[in-house]
């Protein structure tokens, strides 16, 4: 790690997926290792966040050892949100080892770090419209198979902690904050 | 309050309506006393949390006397909201005298209680669609009567305070948000 | 400004548009000076509040720099939202020198600063529908001609920080934060 | 509580002491009721705040029950710390019923109160050298006798919860924090 | 303004004294315009910040104005405090308008900007033992003559919020708060 | 990590000494694995916290690496302060993979991990008056030696940020908010 700076990628890992796993593969065939910027890490129990960064990690930690990723090329750290969005580079670069490049396909982030004079690549996506947070929470939801989307570590985290179940739970109270309360 | 740990009753009481009453009276046919946790106690002046805890104390304090309910028998206390949601539980127990069950039929209370090791417990609704905060909010909103569903002592707080004209504001003001600014 | 307190006048600004001056020069025919109150001044990047305090307060003063209205008959200043609705109105009078009257459209500022002592005074629209933030937005993320609706100097200084095309961005993001992540 | 309003009783209460007894009473010989507003109420586990707001409200139940003060005389609230400081006027009269004077010592209280346009009065101390809850924190760290400075059913919740025992090893790791970390 | 960028001045103003009008001078005579950044603008009631953002600009302007430094030379903005140090100098930049180099005797301002990649020059102190708040304080706090360390315009706005009471005041409570509470 | 919960160890680690790496190995010799928890994770540029939580990962990391540690024995996570002391415990939990003992020897951590049902066991201290951050931090600031009580990967990042350096100025800082500003 003190050599070259490795390269950063931005995501939330709600949870870590067969597409993250596509990014990480994808970014570690041209960079000496990648950080892995969890953000949102302060957040869980919402419906587009259930699982804590604790959750999240062991997920990445367990996914990336069944595939036999060396510890030594790649490390996760979490970043919490700012209200006050310009200061979320700098948030970054406190909270992380240096790192050179960023990897990310999300705009606010593309320009915040630009704006601080940093490169910012595009990762190609693996079958977007399946492998996506979105999508894998909306099958949690429906009671629809989800297994097939994830690695099996991933599987394996959020069956332990019952984090479908969870998702159904988060979900219904969403609804009743609109109707009920 | 000493002697056997009271139960306690999380809502957000915006305003405090018939249902909630029934529920007092239903927990205290079973528990020896009841903390009353008022959510969002921060919150005011919003669509969905337009009283402050000041005014919504009036109305369970006027309310519960109105009723002869023993002020030995009950106490009320705030509770902010917290963005880090696993802080919730420890921030309840803090802020209160020790409790024993919870009452409560939000599923998020419920998951962050029971993972805290606590029992939790439904409360058997009085009508629901009609004797909820939503309802009566989007009657004073819509200018419908909504004297019916709250309790005399609510209704001359919310009179006194013209919180029904503080709702039809409030709305007013958040359509503009959405259209104007 | 140490002899008559002047008027106060509350919008956020996201930009400066024809409307905004026309309530600055209406309010100038009445009063002997006028405070702007620059609302969520901490606020920037975000679909609804693209441009910070900084961009912000370049395109007021380059604005009524040009029209020529005196330096000496006006002060901008930044507000911060707080998550405490009724401490809004002291936050604004610590953050400003003493005003007398408030103008605004807005019936939250009003609730408040009425509730607070304080006479609020609603403010003629020049064509509504036209000159808004929201419409003003609304056309440069649709790519739509919007430079009319605002003065020269908002102009460049949006050009110059690539403003149109920041919310074009920010936009896009959001979508995605809806169907991606 | 609905008829006139009660006076505001402002401290901390870091333990509710004989000298704070002498204060409730001496309000209650000359107003209707008293609202005990208890500051710094999100504050706990401190050297200076070791109490949880809950803690201390049971204490101040206890004892004002023994006296046989009618629970119709009092209410406590909480009331957390604000940073802004001008906005804590504004934030005790949304968490607490209507009041009327404000009885307190504690010149920053009589600024902002007074600022406020209300009255403010003092309180005549009980010996206040003993009678503080500095002076009963000191002594619990020096395990010193500090029993008879307190009534009974406040030394009953500090024994329960071993409240002089937290006190000493909140102190022992503020020292450490000078010397070792 | 929006030719050449101007300089950043940072300080407290707690209060505006004479020693900070011979750097505004001293700026003025190397730099197109100034643009004054008071910090801890949030900040007021408390022994080391006596006084409120909106008070400090009232003793700015007047001061400057009865100096005849024309109001297009320079402009005053407000920047709060932020607890994650490292997003102090994008906070700022996003605060004001865009300026070029930094005029500041503070380190950690320093070490912040310079490491930010921005140029960094000290002040000429003006007998720094005497011009400097925490003097005036002082000699506030012992009821000593301080009125010949600011200007008038400063005095005049101190006497009129009679901030030198003020300051005594929060002293008083301060000990207080040691000894007392 | 999946099998059976590590053992999680507190500490701030500013900087990560000998000290620390004697710790360690200590609880390497009693536990499967370590959970690192660098708490203040936030804090930087401060007297007592001079590193960002980035920094300090890569001394451990450097250290731990050049010791040999294989890196599937431990795992490093930051913890940001909270204000309100009792979330502290959940807090842990979410932003950590699960843990069974915690090693630490402060006083507040133990309160509240044991309240919370906890086992927390002490850490043989190594000649803790001279390996400890206070003493390596007055080393600096006094620019006597303290390259022997830091390991090598340590001093080297240290050097690489001018780290020395930066407590020097830090402190400097310090004092001038006391005596000038």
């Amino acid at each position: 790690m003190t050599e070259t700076p490795w390269a950063l990628y931005v995501g939330r890992f709600q949870p870590f997926h067969k597409g993250h796993v596509h990014a990480v593969n994808y970014i570690l065939s041209i960079e000496d290792g990648i950080i892995i910027a969890v953000g949102s890490c302060m957040n869980s129990h919402e419906p587009k966040n259930p699982f804590t960064f604790g959750e999240r990690l062991r997920m990445i930690i367990g996914v990336l050892d069944d595939l036999e990723v060396s510890r030594k090329k790649w490390y996760a750290v979490g970043i919490p949100d700012v209200k006050f969005h310009p200061a979320w580079v700098q948030l970054t670069k406190s909270l992380s080892p240096p790192f050179s490049r960023i990897y990310s396909n999300d705009p606010l982030t593309r320009i915040l770090f630009e704006d601080a004079g940093h490169e910012v690549k595009d990762i190609p996506f693996l079958k977007k419209e399946q492998y996506s947070g979105t999508e894998i929470r909306r099958r949690m939801l429906a009671n629809e198979e989800w297994s097939d989307l994830v690695p099996k570590a991933t599987f394996q985290v959020i069956k332990e902690i019952k984090g479908d179940e969870r998702v159904r739970t988060l979900c219904a109270n969403t609804e009743r904050h609109q109707s009920e309360h």
